[in-house]
């Protein structure tokens, strides 16, 4: 038996092992809401000491919620109920509308209360006879679960809950995910099985897991949902397919999510008998307008639409001579007696014009500010390309004071590992919202235009792009499930640092052992920056496999549009490599503010992480490091594969330590992970040095296949 | 809010109430294999009387397994575990190869074991120091397997375990599921989800369920899994795909479950650079050699090929002027030295041949009697037309005394309502299994054809369509789950009666409550006549819908292929309906034995059931029952939708009584299945009532929609 036999024979003895062990090994389904007994006697004392009994307040649909999660919350954590109340006694949890709070408590919480808004929530210790009381109150019943969820997490993490005092607003209004999700289940991009959503089965099946969704989500905050891929069908609008959508409307709406929907430009044409779907057009126009009122007399607080127009072949305004606003604003009229929204998404770009692709954007859309409806954002990937493992902000986020920018995250892997690499987004997500636009100065980030801050814009939102699927465990791999937690507690709060984030998520779901958790966050905190190191480091972008976008493949040249290569990007030749953004190239830097501008313009100033995003540079270039730059790049990936093996050797020191299932999930993961880091690091450094003729630094290992061994491979069933 | 409304308002409710009131809802994934703790105590205490001890012997993979297995068993069973011995002692239970028995207890065993296969296992009470002790023994690992799975069922339905003696060996020898799972994970006729899997991970990702699937088909004695569709991507044989079958391989080796593949036979063109896959060619044999040998490199006990050839638009020898048999015993020759099988399927028939679709494999087959390979068995849907809510047996049963025929049931529901639809399929399977060919006289039947028995016949075989799928409880419907079970328990043994495998499936999946029991088993039993009286009955078949095959339409006519269409197969007209497959029509009953023939070929002495797949008779003809057809037809529909709401009613009083999680997703199902029900029935008679011009019985309520409205219906997205 060889030895790669030998591994894998053991390995799945180590499964067998695990799943005959107990039949209820941690398959992963509970996410964050694991709601294990508390292992911690002093916690566990303290908390039952304060938790004597509840009174929950309310006869609401989310009420009712309400006292079902903590019923299940307190049976797990504790592993007895806690007994209810009907009456106000010391050491007494209360959960009741701000509204509804007995007279000896509302004094306590009157002056705090005032400055709330309908999703904000209060968590207080308040005292009765002296003694202490726990208040959970808010506006709305919304408030109420976000304060729930968020008091149920401070148990889940043994915080101390002694002297609460917690005020809790969302920054930005609309905070969603987004399902790249088509009618015949595939998922677009998605790498966690298929569409949560079975439409043959909807209305009348309601699957258990999509009460689970929307625990999940309201229990981060997020508020919205938009079901659809934005390649969208338009049959997603006949009343066949209405129908289901309005029961998964009902389904979340106790959990203060909203449904929205990505719609089909041409819908009008493909669905509804017009000739055109010209925005202007009085027929067009009384077609969305009946169509609103057909949604929302089923769905009377759906949340609207979601818009990819006149990009990747889909149809839009454009097909008429007609702008962007043009068609956002008919959408937004009819949405707008009821109040609901367009996501205009700003992704657009065309080969036939003969300009770098990352400007495209903000050319068609630096315009149109001003000219949207007040119920319309525009919706902005965080870069200017496409959801790279690093990008530089996108230079419409400060470019438009008069029109609100929502932010598009991408949490599902696409070009970061599909669901087999372990990679934290938080850091992502911060890094973008943390970024200086200077658009009115210095403090002008991303993040106070997302939440319309900066420019006091009455609507702000956050889109994830999900990573959610059938898979039991929801994402593919355990730790994807961090970076839905992760957007969605940035959305609600985008001051949170991500190394909180990445802790309470661990605590949540792996581990209360302080080593161990500290071990795991060291894996999360530097796992993106690795892989953007054996993937793309130093600023190079899109050079990954074609189509479904899988493993490396720089030598992408020669397709049916330029700007779908590899080439096009990294643009390596025989003196250097990168790709020239300044004003002896495309000139992308002039989108950005000036001072942003002059710091990535200049090669001296332009950071590392951005080098080869604005500029060609000679391999022989000197780098800050004194390397040149050839040997960097080399260096990077090499460090890049080198951090996962490394990352594997810490995760395999602590089986034994957290739940088995979990563990060889994971372990088995990173031998994927970093089977496909080596593979990137070879392909990518064989490829270029084609170009820069020099030899891998010495103390490098050689690659062991040559270029062509990695030319060759093919995945004709890769996800895509 | 609209009654509507109001009852999905309350059943979200109630699932939210299900969910949370429990972090362990039964979801079903378990299946049969749920070893919850023993409710009576009686029984519970008997039992640990018995086994206070264990003793398993073997150091194998499958002994591994089996002290696994036994473990999980008993400590879920009895909530601990019992202990190991390393000595035999009273009431202990003993695990051993008949070679590895103890010497004491070796001579109570051997007159059993020698009569025993490959595959038998013996369970039995022995004495030792005039006290009891518990044996299972076997000549083989897989034997012990069996015979462990079978003593834990005994334990799960609380049988009395005092005085054992249980030998048991399968009737038939290859005992396989086929999954039309395709590469891309959508699985053609799957309603259960997407395939289980997920090759892009594979083989370095060994998902859990693996090895779920492993021992959920150990304990029901399936030993083969065909993993791939029979409409077959020839990339399945291109090592990159072969690694990946070899790493599933290795997984379920330990369980006695042999790996096989469907195999796409221009594959020597498709991915080896040859420019026919004619059979007589010789570099088309070599290459096919060259094959075999590269498989069982890798999987040295693979089970060989499964074919579906010049079927539907699949290439095959009849594209060179060559048989059947000439494709089969090419593949047979290239898998012979590593004894593989070739399973050719008889299911071809060609549109344009203007011959009766029922009489083509009949008259295909019959004439290569005797002209296959000893490693071929020509694979056989149970009925000539397709999987049917009923068909007549299938007339080459009985037919070829000189090939062995391998049974092909169809586990997942294609024609019989999908997976929402409540259909326990062991009648149907049983039916045909003691269909009587009189091939040889009375007592032919179907099962000793199956089985070799008939003909001294060396291999034996049985495959069924699988009903699996990435859904959490497998199946989609927990029901269905009954019928992997009934097929896997009857292909072990086709003696077995269907009620007692329903009350086994219930004891095991819901409960143990006898008056639970006898309700649900009156509603599996009833169920499959239920679902041909308001789908086909009398002997109609094939007028479902087009291509999904979703839902009825008796109205489709005009495709490209006739032999698609449903008024082929009804052929209803003013004057009647019905097939007339007699002397006077296609004939297709010459194809029988004679006293078969005779039975069938009048309308005298055929049954009802089979009334019109084998006659056309007048609207006015006079039933037995007195009605006249028309009458008897809507009388039939109308009781097969009553049926669905008696069974929904029955169902409902079972609340309280089963696990919450499972009576809810019932309860649901079930309304999806009466919805349809009465779809069906009013579709149905509408349609057949504009030829017939009759009313309907006044008795009778009239369909509250029109037929226009049924025929307007469509479903673009429904799985197919």
């Amino acid at each position: 038996m060889t030895a790669r036999k030998l591994f894998k024979f053991s390995l799945i003895f180590i499964l067998i092992s695990v799943l005959n062990q107990s039949t209820h090994a941690d398959d992963g389904y509970r996410l964050w809401l694991k709601y294990d007994k508390i292992i911690d006697t002093e916690v566990f004392n303290s908390y039952k000491k304060l938790i004597k009994a509840q009174l929950i307040i309310g006869n609401s649909a989310t009420s009712h919620i309400i006292k079902k999660e903590l019923a299940l919350a307190f049976k797990g954590l504790f592993g007895e109920a806690i007994p209810e109340s009907n009456e106000l006694n010391e050491n007494t949890l209360i959960v009741a509308r701000q509204s509804d709070l007995p007279p000896g408590i509302v004094d306590q919480t009157n002056h705090q209360v005032m400055d709330l808004n309908a999703e904000s929530f209060l968590i207080k210790t308040a005292s009765i006879h002296n003694k202490p009381v726990i208040i959970i109150t808010a506006k709305t019943d919304s408030g109420l679960l976000y304060g729930t969820f968020t008091f149920i997490r401070l148990l889940q993490t043994y915080q101390d809950i002694s002297h609460l005092n917690i005020v809790s607003s969302p920054k930005i209004k609309l905070r969603l995910l987004n399902h790249w999700d088509n009618l015949d289940r595939t998922v677009e991009r998605g790498y966690a099985g298929f569409s949560l959503w079975d439409w043959h089965k909807l209305p009348d099946y309601i699957h258990p897991y999509y009460i689970d969704y929307a625990r999940a989500n309201a229990s981060i905050g997020i508020n919205g949902t938009v079901l659809n891929n934005v390649n969208a069908n338009a049959l997603i609008l006949t009343s066949l397919y209405l129908t289901k959508v309005a029961a998964l409307a009902e389904v979340f709406r106790p959990y203060g999510i909203k449904v929205y929907l990505s719609i089909r430009f041409s819908a009008p044409i493909d669905i509804g008998g017009l000739k055109v779907s010209d925005p202007l057009n009085k027929d067009v126009q009384n077609w969305w307008k009946e169509k609103a009122k057909e949604i929302y007399d089923s769905i009377p607080d759906f949340g609207g639409f979601l818009v990819k127009a006149n990009s990747e072949g889909q149809p839009g305004p454009g097909d008429y001579g007609r702008t962007h606003a043009d068609g956002a604003n008919m959408l937004a009229d009819a949405l707008k007696p009821y109040h609901g929204v367009v996501m205009w998404r700003a992704f657009v770009y065309d080969h036939n014009i003969k300009e770098d692709r990352a400007k495209q954007a903000f050319n068609e859309f630096k315009p149109l500010d001003g000219k949207f409806r007040d119920n319309v954002l525009v919706q902005v990937k965080n870069g200017p390309i496409d959801f790279q493992p690093r990008e530089p902000f996108h230079p419409l986020f400060g470019a438009t004071p008069h029109t609100p920018l929502m932010m598009e995250f991408q949490i599902t892997q696409e070009y970061l590992g599909f669901s087999t690499h372990l990679v934290y987004l938080g850091t992502l997500f911060k890094e973008v919202l943390e970024s200086d636009t200077y658009a009115q100065g210095q403090g002008s980030t991303v993040a106070k235009i997302i939440d319309g801050s900066l420019y006091g814009q009455k609507i702000s939102g956050i889109a994830g792009i999900a990573n959610t699927g059938t898979d039991r465990n929801w994402t593919g791999h355990i730790f994807a499930q961090a970076n839905w937690y992760a957007f969605g507690r940035l959305a609600w709060d985008h001051s949170l640092s991500t190394q909180e984030i990445a802790e309470e998520w661990i605590q949540l779901s792996l581990s209360h052992d302080k080593e161990v958790i500290e071990s795991i966050k060291k894996i999360m905190m530097s796992s993106r920056e690795t892989t953007v190191n054996y993937m793309t480091p130093l600023g190079l972008h899109h050079i990954m496999g074609w189509s479904h976008h899988y493993g490396p493949a720089p030598w992408i040249k020669d397709k049916q549009r330029d700007d779908w290569t590899s080439v096009y990007y990294h643009r390596a030749d025989k003196q250097g490599i990168g790709f020239d953004r300044t004003e002896t190239g495309s000139n992308a830097v002039s989108q950005y503010a000036k001072p942003v501008r002059e710091k990535f313009a200049s090669f001296n100033s332009c950071p590392d992480e951005y080098l080869l995003w604005f500029h060609h540079l000679d391999w022989n270039y000197k780098m800050r490091s004194d390397k040149i730059l050839w040997d960097e790049l080399c260096y990077r990936y090499y460090a890049g594969a080198r951090n996962v093996t490394r990352v594997k050797e810490l995760w395999n020191s602590l089986q034994g330590k957290i739940d088995d299932a979990i563990f060889t999930h994971v372990k088995q993961m990173l031998a994927i992970q970093e089977k496909e880091a080596f593979w990137w690091r070879n392909a990518c450094v064989l490829y270029f040095q084609t170009f820069s003729g020099l030899l891998i630094p010495a103390d490098l290992k050689e690659p062991d296949k040559t270029l062509e061994y990695y030319q060759s491979l093919s995945f004709p069933f890769a996800p895509k």
